[in-house]
């Protein structure tokens, strides 16, 4: 028998319970690690970004099934009628991304983003399909490109049983709320491993300075990959001998990372896919090695109202504006700096899962609180 | 009811008489229609690359269900534990075709190559996952990266009611054969439509002299899109005044083309590409003018035993014979002929359809075969 | 000694003189030939884009001399102030075209675009860096993205003595005018060769009836590659038994194709590559097979006043309107037309040269108009 | 007055004292900075892959002249007779680099790999150009592909001088050598500017154990950008509130930064391709933000013996080995390694010059050691 938690629990709660809740969980910035030097948002969240909507459903039963759905809504409405302007990055196409080719073509995203495991991306793709055939006022619709991402979270989850239904996708998109974003093991990132520990989903946020335009760029990750985990420059994996090769073996160093990017700047598809490519960067800087068998995607869209693209359009000519290339540079070392804490923000948040083929253990803050001391990378004792 | 055809009625001919049963449908070859210099192969189809197979399953049912699936397998076996060089063109992106990122990264593809329409990627994709982990031997996989195009038959096919079923995908990938292909109103090309007549699968090789090689490429297409219909150099299109923006007005001139290429030649996935690139030019030929919304995707593979890669590899090095960069060029003639004979013949097949939403007309060939001799286009009088 | 001729000669004929003199020459229209079914502009050349202005240089210096220069401007003025979007596809990369990197990142060209052959690039771009650093306003410029292409003119031309110089190129820029262009021999196509003919410079244009937008496509190209010529449909290399593995052998079919593509339409630079993309059809419909050493690239450019994007911004926002995806398909029509015509008019308008290994002959008129008019490929009987 | 140094002074160096000199020289590692977990090769440089060769030519002139040269070998020999297998990845489209979309298309480089400033690109071409046409056995030799890279020193040099010569370039050429690489304010490294110190030319290597296939992977890199300076983790340039946007101001953060890579390992194009994808992550750990004007190239190639790829050819079939996908990971690990320690290398050999606009320190030694030392990031004390 099947258990859906997470979703019904948490769609009673009010927003106001909601952030209480999550206040009694401390984030790695709570314990002092401070990631670059821009300011996070007011939730530290993807959601920072006005209009994002961020719904889980996690799936969890006995040891063998660790698995689930997150979904992104770049905002609460048809965005069939009104697409946002998006650009890719693959920083190692070893996944099953959907939905590569028409963004890359179109320059924009026509439904929410879902992330769920490797093997159910065809299932994921189906709700999604359903979902925008049934919204009203796509009673004529006939293509959908749904964006479905995925990591595999085979360790800890019975995968090849394909446990995420169409109704879980659903679940995940109507569940979809702004305010803080739960972190750790719920939704897509039940299952996954990140640098031997339990990993999962991690958010951060950066807002730039009004002098720099005072944009938010938000960020959502489902981390499920290796290499020498690095948190705020500190050497944890190092130190705690635990990293890719450390025996001179070629063991398994796969998994995958998906990153979610967004922004109220108002940009281009062509510099969202520049600032996509940026965030890969703050990926590198925890440590990743995008080894051969970990696909790493980063998808970014802007929410910003003037630039929606209207499906049936009244006349032939877009007005919208957009961001001088020369003014993207700040917005490039925001997005480095809230996908390395998005990151962090996930391992920290992550428990320990006894799982289908083994148990992973959380980040073991003990070890690790006192390393981040010795190479000073806390702002504050902790 | 649904009824299923075309699957269970071929599979019990043996491939002798299923060649005599063709015979008696003329293709344009048979008219008279010779494309290009180069010769083609026995079957003038796909399968005349040694060991490519392929199957259809039909859904008709009564107007509203016309729709379906084409299965191409590379080679009849465990593909996933040997995997073949594979490389993408993307012509116009406006579509769905799942697993391109991991192909362009890995440079080959482990599943058959399944086409249908638009809506029914999704289902595909999690019938050729349940596929391929069923294969004995792949009792330990937990990654499958299934290769889905399709084209959208929504004008003849309801296609809302997304009526393909796993079932589908999987009759279509069993009932595969080598020898000759069934064209026209059949698999992924029953509810297609193509320069405003009934389009659908077609099929064409070419083989190379032996001085220059002796290599053999075919070509299997699903033809959904439009332009200005141009038969072996005709303007068949402009004679009959069907062609888009006739009117000057900006009408749906959208749809979709999948070209699967096939060769023996032991091409590394990068020459793969270059050959699915020049594919484009075929489709170029027949007076396609990639509209906007006729996503255009052109998938090569090579069958050659040499260049197949292990999965589970005894040795780190792997020692693939290829064709040097100088000695491509006949191979971009070849596939440029056949593509744009694969297309035509598709045209050439397929039958008046009463559909959906309108009826879509076979091409005239009373009309046609007239302006193809007013122009010269028969190399014999019809 | 060398001559330097055109230049100085046509600098002093007046725009109407010109256009006498051109009058002289029967273009591939004159004779008949009606590619596809859309209109050319008043001159059939891409200077029929308002702005656009076209300069030639040309080097003839007894028969081991066959070179030259043809520069290309967006329009009269200082392009790295004000630049232009633009959009890059490369049909095949064995070429030499520099500035490829910055166009698809920032999406815009910021100098003249100049074509010469392929060993004179690296003088070329320093021709155009000082040109730019010398325009009045740029006294501060450092960086300069110059965009020259080239085709190969080695049968012709003493390639291996780098004849064009710095002045050279100069001079091609600074006689650029707008009205009609000279074609065949000049410029950059002196000494190429198409289809085993005489190659050269050629262009068209087509304008959108209003209702489709109304906008214009000019198109310039620089021939100087092989397959199976097919002008208008007609199959003019097989019938001259004149092309590509014609003996089986595989000789030397390689060359280049360099086409430049602008429009008034005001396009994104996404929008602009996928009008680019669409060209290569053009050239593939003239029986081009792009082979391994024929580079094709195909750059497009967009006049429309308000889509330039200045270099010393008053504000961070651009205000730049632009073509909605849906309404891009006529445009498409319009560039493969535009392409395929502009090399048939580069075929016609070339004279036979003897050059430094080989003497290439003129397209012979005396055996492809029968040809033509055999396959019906003249609207009007010659 | 124009001084040539370095080249005419260090040819006359048998390789011994070249190293003697070098060791008077201590670079980040002698400091105690180890960055990662892998081992250095010999020379802790791009030469320690057998046969990679590196030249400089440098030229420095009172406060105007500050540029250079930097030429990369992969071995020393005919190499457009036998081309080497070469990727690309770009960070950041906003530069120069020639020779893109041929490395692209045919997978090999066949040329060495020039460096110098941002507007004497086109006259290093031409040098390469005429190197390749001159070298014994390319007497009918058409084309040349030259590879040439740059960054803009125009803060300290006169950059719009143009001051490189030909016979600059051909001196870093003939002048390369193996053994130890100079680093810092040399060759095309001169004149260039990294997080406000002085950058230049670095080089690092790792060596993979034999039980992950023994292989070596050398950098050099050319350094000229901006964001927060870290070193092996420790935040420097926040410590010494020297970075981007520091007062909330968009000032001028460009540059750019050059990486060569070579590896022994016998790699595809493709695979190479993902090895420079991944020095990407180097970068980005140094602190690097890839602004908008900062062009960042990662350009990777092979020197295995049976990896080359002959231009006259006797078989139409190459019998090349390429590592298994499988085993990159290790060699991803060992690139950012390297492409860390690179650039940290070039910062710790560069000295204060007085130059053409400014006058630009080096990295303050007396103030960084400390702050490693506070961040544990050394790991000996100093």
């Amino acid at each position: 028998m099947i258990k859906i938690i997470s979703v019904t629990c948490f769609l009673c709660l009010t927003a106001a319970s909601y952030a209480q809740q999550f206040k009694t969980e401390k984030r790695a910035r709570d314990y002092g690690i401070e990631i670059g030097v821009m300011s996070p948002g007011k939730w530290n969240a993807i959601t920072d970004v006005p209009g994002v909507q961020v719904g889980h459903l996690t799936r969890q039963e006995g040891d063998s099934v660790h698995t689930g759905v997150t979904a992104i809504l770049p905002y609460k409405g048809n965005m069939f009628q009104h697409k946002v302007p998006a650009g890719i990055f693959i920083g190692n196409g070893f996944g099953k991304l959907s939905g590569i080719s028409q963004i890359n073509e179109l320059g924009n995203i026509e439904t929410p983003i879902i992330l769920t495991n490797t093997l159910n991306v065809g299932r994921a793709i189906e709700a999604v399909v359903e979902y925008t055939l049934s919204q009203p006022g796509n009673e004529r619709v006939q293509s959908v490109n749904a964006i479905v991402g995925e990591t595999n979270d085979g360790e800890l989850n019975d995968i090849r049983s394909m446990h995420v239904s169409k109704e879980n996708v659903l679940n995940a998109i109507h569940s979809a709320t702004s305010g803080p974003v739960q972190e750790g093991n719920v939704g897509a990132g039940t299952g996954t491993v990140c640098f031997g520990f339990k990993g999962g989903i991690g958010t951060a946020s950066r807002v730039l300075p009004p002098s720099l335009g005072g944009y938010t760029v938000g960020v959502l990750v489902q981390t499920n990959y290796g290499g020498i985990l690095q948190i705020n420059g500190a050497p944890v994996g190092r130190e705690l001998q635990q990293f890719s090769f450390r025996n001179k073996l070629l063991n398994n160093v796969d998994g995958s990372c998906m990153v979610v990017i967004a922004t109220d700047a108002p940009l281009s598809d062509r510099n969202l896919e520049r600032l996509a490519k940026r965030a890969f960067i703050g990926l590198g800087k925890t440590g990743g090695i995008v080894s051969n068998g970990s696909g790493e995607y980063f998808i970014a869209f802007s929410t910003h109202d003037s630039v929606r693209v209207a499906y049936d359009t009244p006349s032939s000519i877009l007005h919208q504006p957009s961001l001088h290339n020369d003014y993207m540079s700040p917005l490039f070392m925001a997005v480095i700096e809230a996908v390395e804490e998005a990151i962090i923000n996930s391992l920290f948040a992550a428990k320990t899962v006894k799982g289908f083929r083994a148990t992973i253990p959380a980040l073991p803050l003990n070890k690790v609180l006192p390393i981040l001391k010795k190479y000073n990378a806390l702002s504050q004792p902790n």
